[in-house]
């Protein structure tokens, strides 16, 4: 967990209000920012995914952050660093995967292009706070109901599969080709008049649970049976760990009072941590769990 | 030139009124926004260049970019990908060199840090238009005084200093140290009422004037005796291409009609290309030229 270090030791060095959620949230501007780097071989690998793929994902990733914070997505930029014997059809089938995952919504705007000796993309995505209500990690109140967009577990069965060789399953599609939860998003930021907490699911959902507890100083209850899963991810002993601690499936979970037809998986509570069924996770056996959980991976 | 190829596949598909200038400037949201991919061993040598002085000119870049367009630097994201192996006094140097070059004016809000087999530094910069007259490279008017902001050549004088091992000569300052014209910037962009072209020379001043007679279609009279140079250049047998050809010094050059007391290099003239003595460029040997130039540096 060297990164923990680094972003502690940038956060000393910074001593900004800024660092913390996935977005940071410029009120002068009205907007909210997020940028994500993605390397070759640590995020993903070209024998796995497509061009096009690499290039909506790595859009997708970015336009999450933004529904997280309940900003509209607006605008990317991006730059790109390709190794010297990349062909102009990568770059082409790269812009059309970027393009495709920004629909209409969403414009590309500028960005750099350079030499590199691996592939490496770093997205900035800005959203428009007009008419929105900004979430934060920090507000999940005693009380407020956990709500959440959809499924958990499907774009690490997806991985499994991808790793194991086969390239059948539909989970793999949950894994390659992600949806931001931009209409979740929009509904709860644009009627909400609360504070909440909301969070993309990106580095799994005990994660998010976690990150919520802990800047939020709440224990977050959740019923496991109420979390949403494909059936299929049965087929894997440890589907339980898919759906808990496995990530990029790019949900949204929130804390709010008022729940309307939204699936509910649990409470805000007083306390600290996760509790899930009889067991209440800390954040930092949350942490380890994750951690021995992509372990496993590499 | 095989990035060249790149941007016309990515200007087809992207079909954006945006990618042109280094900055794209989105009125809506008030902003100007630039982002530029630094990679090592391409972009920056750590044999050269401390871990400070790194993020100190990665900032300075990006910053650059924004006084290019007039407006007001305000906001950095710092997407950051390490080797494993890198240590955490790396990282704080270099927040440490971002922070210097950020000064008072800017503020890093937010970024990413993850692993990579080289290091990969990717900022996005943003700027306020309020109050600001944002310039383009379209908008060279024949009439109008070409100005600059500082000297030429230093930054390239300063390489030829590094890659023959003298370690002692104050050019260097200028090649690892560059300094954004933020003040040039905002004196022009503050007070300027007419459209106005503006530039950063970060790709050499030749293929600044180039980019803004193209894109405007004039042809840029330049005298070069005006030109402003460190004497100790002229050690250098091709000093006079350093400074023509040499990037890296994020000087501004604008195109205006009154040019107050700025230092006058030449004029916006009918034509194309760009005249300096009784020679004609066109700008496709100019583009020749700075290939040619930065090939011998490999």
């Amino acid at each position: 967990m060297k990164e923990k270090d680094f972003i502690l030791a940038i956060k000393k060095i910074l001593n900004s209000k800024y660092i913390g959620d996935d977005c940071a949230y410029i009120e002068e501007l009205g907007i909210v920012i997020s940028q994500d780097n993605l390397i070759e071989d640590i995020h993903f690998k070209k024998d796995f995914a497509t061009p096009f793929q690499i290039g909506y994902k790595s859009a997708m990733v970015n336009i999450s952050d933004i529904c997280a914070s309940g900003a509209e997505p607006k605008y990317l930029t991006v730059g790109l660093s390709l190794p010297k014997d990349t062909d102009v059809e990568f770059v082409e089938e790269f812009y059309k995967g970027l393009k495709e995952a920004c629909d209409k919504d969403v414009e590309i705007v500028g960005g750099d292009i350079t030499g590199s000796e691996k592939i490496c993309i770093s997205i900035t995505a800005i959203g428009s706070t007009k008419n929105r209500k900004i979430s934060s990690r920090k507000n999940a109140k005693i009380g407020q109901k956990i709500i959440i967009s959809g499924p958990h577990g499907s774009s690490a069965g997806g991985l499994e599969e991808l790793l194991a060789g086969n390239r059948k399953s539909k989970l793999i599609e949950s894994h390659l080709m992600p949806k931001a939860q931009k209409e979740f998003s929009k509904e709860i930021a644009s009627t909400i008049k609360e504070d909440y907490a909301m969070m993309d699911t990106s580095d799994g959902l005990m994660d998010a649970l976690s990150q919520i507890s802990k800047e939020s100083g709440v224990l977050l209850e959740i019923d496991f049976d109420k979390i949403p899963y494909d059936k299929e991810l049965e087929k894997f002993d440890n589907y339980k760990s898919l759906i808990l601690y496995g990530g990029e499936d790019y949900q949204l979970i929130a804390t709010v009072t008022d729940p309307k037809n939204y699936t509910v998986i649990g409470e805000v509570k007083e306390g600290s941590g996760v509790k899930i069924g009889s067991k209440t996770y800390t954040t930092d056996e949350i942490e380890n769990n994750l951690f021995n959980h992509f372990k496993e991976k590499k």
